[in-house]
């Protein structure tokens, strides 16, 4: 009994790994609204993508991948969404994500986690590994905007504030 | 007994979480060797600091924060280590952290990863969320190290290979 009852003490529960999730999202939102709608869409640096292709992927990633963890239907990447060239459409289709992460996170039960998954049919892993490649590709894109936005001169929001 | 049960399938278990961490001090090593010895050390975007110094940083919270966590005792924030100038020093001193780090977290019980700490006297948090920080932080320096290495023509290490 001793043994189980340790096990009520989780490193991380699923409704932290959320909000850890969202509070990078939230950051993220808040470095592209930094950027001058112009340079989003067209700066680079080193023959890099732009902010506003390293946004798509994001959101290619995001929903379509926690859906398919929730539902366990392979879903497609598709990084080419349509934004007709405006933030403020990206920012929207941002916010529609964050919505839609909720609904799905609270399909995912907890025992699913440690569970065997190959996302967008191509990337082995398992649930919680592949939640985590997620938020640490959203961190890795979102540190190469700071980089963008300090070269334009532009003071990027504190990383620590989610 | 049922919900006990389910708490014998944790989000992620220490082991996993060290494995990660672990993972990614791999690659970031790895983006430490891409670059060339100068460029180490004062190669540098928009003002930022070059990426010597960022893996100062990421060196002088590593194993100080996690000795913190492991011990309970406040550590300082150093981030002026002797490193002679040298890649080949700051990879020797990266080596040892990865030995000490793997020692320090098996002195961390599970049911300490809920607690509150505050680290380094001042960054409250919870003690998974501290590790989670340290991650966090280290994948947003090093997604900015990326752009320098474009930046300067070096094409850095893929970020899913860990």
């Amino acid at each position: 009994m001793e043994k189980t009852l340790t096990h009520h003490a989780p490193v991380i529960t699923p409704a932290q790994l959320l909000e850890h999730w969202q509070g990078h999202r939230n950051l993220t939102r808040r470095v592209i609204e930094a950027f001058p709608e112009k340079d989003f869409f067209e700066f680079s640096i080193g023959g890099m993508r732009p902010c506003a292709a390293l946004v798509q992927e994001l959101l290619a990633i995001a929903v379509p991948g926690l859906r398919q963890l929730a539902t366990g239907e392979t879903e497609e990447l598709n990084e080419h969404l349509k934004h007709d060239q405006s933030k403020a459409r990206l920012l929207a289709l941002w916010d529609e994500a964050t919505v839609e992460l909720n609904r799905l996170w609270v399909l995912i039960p907890e025992e699913k986690f440690q569970q065997k998954v190959i996302t967008f049919g191509q990337y082995e892993g398992t649930v919680w590994s592949s939640i985590f490649y997620f938020i640490d590709n959203e961190i890795h894109h979102r540190g190469q905007a700071y980089v963008y936005l300090r070269a334009l001169g532009i003071e990027p929001p504190p990383f620590w504030e989610r």
